[in-house]
């Protein structure tokens, strides 16, 4: 008898076209290299966690064990306990937003938040601005709902407006294809630049003249380790869609984002929401909630900026001491990341298993592109999660590695295998 | 100068096509109106987590407090923490689902695995097969994805083969667009009622001739009251794809479900998901393991049994009492919900305003169809969260509103402005 019988070494054919595009996360896939004892990884992207006090998480979940138990235990509302939007919105303040516990929509991690508005918004084919390059966790969530991501470059005074304004004459005003424009603005990932006063104002302005809406991803604005705190785009304009999260003032565990917007975009959220996952955990926001008012969190902030900052110090000196004068690299003012640049006939993809065989690893530049190919010459190092010495064996080594594979161009270069411009 | 700002009260032309079609669930809406201190509530699904032991609580967060404190606070892979997915191998193994780690993914709660396999599976018009009525929220997961739901009615043996068969002839034998069918085989939400071993394997049987796979849906398969455990799909054909959740054996509160299924499958999903959130909570994976670790949860178990086949028998018990004749309702061995029909002119959608006047809410039973219509004449009705004294109350101000409204119909076929076919 013949059967139609779906096997599932035939998975291939039954899955949605939308997965057919999806591209691995090269971050996640090399999660099992790094824990290799004898490599030192600057891929990651994760907070040291061991620098919180274990008091202050028993303070934080004494309130979910203890008084909020049923709260906790049980399904809240899909867009979270109103007790610990409010403690969003003590949050949003500090940094000069003025909301209401209605104007949030609590999501788990930044990333689900990034998920439900490219749901909520993204046909296929519909248009999307963003930094290039930019976080691949959100070229992952967009993905899925297949955008056309238009990338504009950045410079240290973050994405460069005039080349935006290039991109948008070619889009036209009104398009209605055209959804909005995701950025970075402080200490971006992978880039670690920051974007001008003048520019967010530019950037704002050109929302309004081309009718798209910003959304401002802001997970390290209070890891800021020089200079003054910058005004966020949410402050200057209510219409941007503002994402934060605890993944770097507290926990990433506890899975806690937010998307603060007008109460308009809410409600369509909300909705999308549902269906995809009814609500997020309650006794995570209990803990969460606690945590901001029951504990000394900004004491124990100060102290992650503290450590953070003498590592990337540690970085850029070690940058500094052994990288070769063709490698230029931006220079955080917080954050997580620093990005280098290499010759342009460099390939960073093809290097990490040599850089891999010399005991680090980073994230090669391409993977912060939608095409998966732009960017070969350039990659993204972490400094939050290693100490100061092991961030300067890791950047020695991986000069090294950089160093073999200059020697291997040059030699290229001088059989004319590789062309390089006069000028380069 | 003419600008084309996005206003955000013209959000509804910026969104995607898959949200135009969402409707919010009643059940969401619901919940406010339920919250009123002189309203008992039948429209709910929730537990009843005050059955918790507040000590059982306390030996499961110790490890996140204590010993796993660094993987609960941190980033974990993105199906799930390797030690969580043992015990849930061994929550399979004793319901007969003999599984390995890498065969289960972890989920926001059961809802993110419906989100998930839907995102993974379905592009639009593809088609779904389902029980009719089914879980409202699956069709809020799937509907986001635009397929073409198949409702296959049930009696009380659970979905009627007769009429999955005849409805699989007019699809057709290795229809590409065939992708899965949905079935919550114990004391299904809405129906209550739980398919018989015959229809399991004539389910499958059919599932391997026509080349779709099954999705088992199971929260409440340990809750059963009376008769002799049922063995799972899963465990009868290793190609289904099982979801499990700890929201009615544990707290809805930890979000945490899962999928087991084929490596292959798991595969694609985890791909999708890593754009969805990257990963599910760690400290939640880190509480669930150790509940059913370090805690007598079987016993704890037994007492939500207890609890809950009290509450059943008072529901049951007063149906029986105070509804009229024109109502039917299912018997249910386990699980949450009764489902009730009425004759075929009911409208209980219209009559949701005077049973919350007489202080009651149940769930109109077109909740439950995806086109939102069929189905009136019906609705489901929750006994798990209410004492057996206010399920009683409950039930006679029920009957009450359910009779005004049989008077009125009564009315109107003696008018003539009803017909009732002459058999009815």
């Amino acid at each position: 008898m013949t059967t139609a019988h779906l096997a599932f070494d035939e998975t291939n054919d039954a899955i949605a076209d939308r997965v057919r595009v999806m591209r691995s996360s090269a971050v996640r896939d090399l999660f099992s290299a790094a824990t290799r004892a004898d490599v030192i990884s600057l891929s990651g992207g994760m907070p040291d966690v061991s620098l919180l006090p274990a008091s202050a998480l028993e303070a934080a979940m004494g309130a979910a064990l203890r008084d909020e138990r049923a709260i906790a235990l049980q399904y809240g509302p899909t867009d979270g306990l109103a007790s610990t939007r409010r403690v969003v919105c003590d949050l949003m303040r500090d940094i000069g937003v003025r909301v209401k516990p209605d104007q949030v929509l609590l999501t788990s991690g930044a990333q689900q938040a990034l998920d439900l508005l490219a749901k909520t918004f993204i046909n296929p084919s519909d248009i999307i601005i963003a930094e290039g390059p930019t976080y691949l966790g959100a070229l992952q969530a967009f993905s899925a709902y297949q955008p056309d991501v238009r990338c504009i470059p950045f410079d240290e005074d973050g994405m460069r407006m005039d080349l935006l304004e290039a991109e948008l004459k070619t889009i036209g005003k009104g398009n209605p294809r055209l959804k909005f424009c995701y950025t970075i603005p402080n200490f971006q990932n992978p880039g670690g630049v920051t974007m001008s006063m003048e520019r967010r104002k530019r950037l704002l302005e050109l929302s309004h003249e081309y009718g798209f809406f910003v959304v401002e991803d802001d997970p390290y604005g209070r890891l800021r380790y020089d200079g003054g705190h910058m005004v966020p785009l949410k402050a200057l304009d209510s219409d941007v869609v503002y994402l934060g999260t605890v993944s770097k003032t507290f926990a990433p565990g506890l899975r806690t984002g937010w998307i603060v917007a007008p109460k308009t975009v809410l409600a369509r959220i909300n909705l999308v929401k549902q269906g995809t996952d009814l609500c997020g955990s309650a006794m995570n926001q209990v803990v969460v909630e606690h945590y901001f008012v029951d504990t000394p969190w900004e004491r124990t902030l100060q102290g992650f900026v503290k450590v953070y900052r003498e590592r990337r110090d540690a970085m850029l000196a070690a940058l500094d001491e052994f990288f070769p004068p063709e490698a230029s690299w931006t220079h955080p003012e917080g954050g997580f990341f620093v990005w280098v640049t290499l010759p342009p006939y460099f390939d960073t993809d093809s290097m990490l298993s040599e850089a891999l065989e010399a005991g680090v690893t980073y994230v090669p530049g391409n993977s912060f592109f939608p095409d998966g190919k732009t960017g070969r010459n350039s990659m993204r190092i972490n400094f939050s999660y290693e100490t100061p010495e092991k961030i300067a064996e890791a950047i020695r080594r991986l000069a090294g590695a950089i160093q073999d594979r200059l020697d291997l161009y040059r030699a290229f270069i001088a059989a004319g295998a590789i062309k390089v411009p006069e000028e380069a």
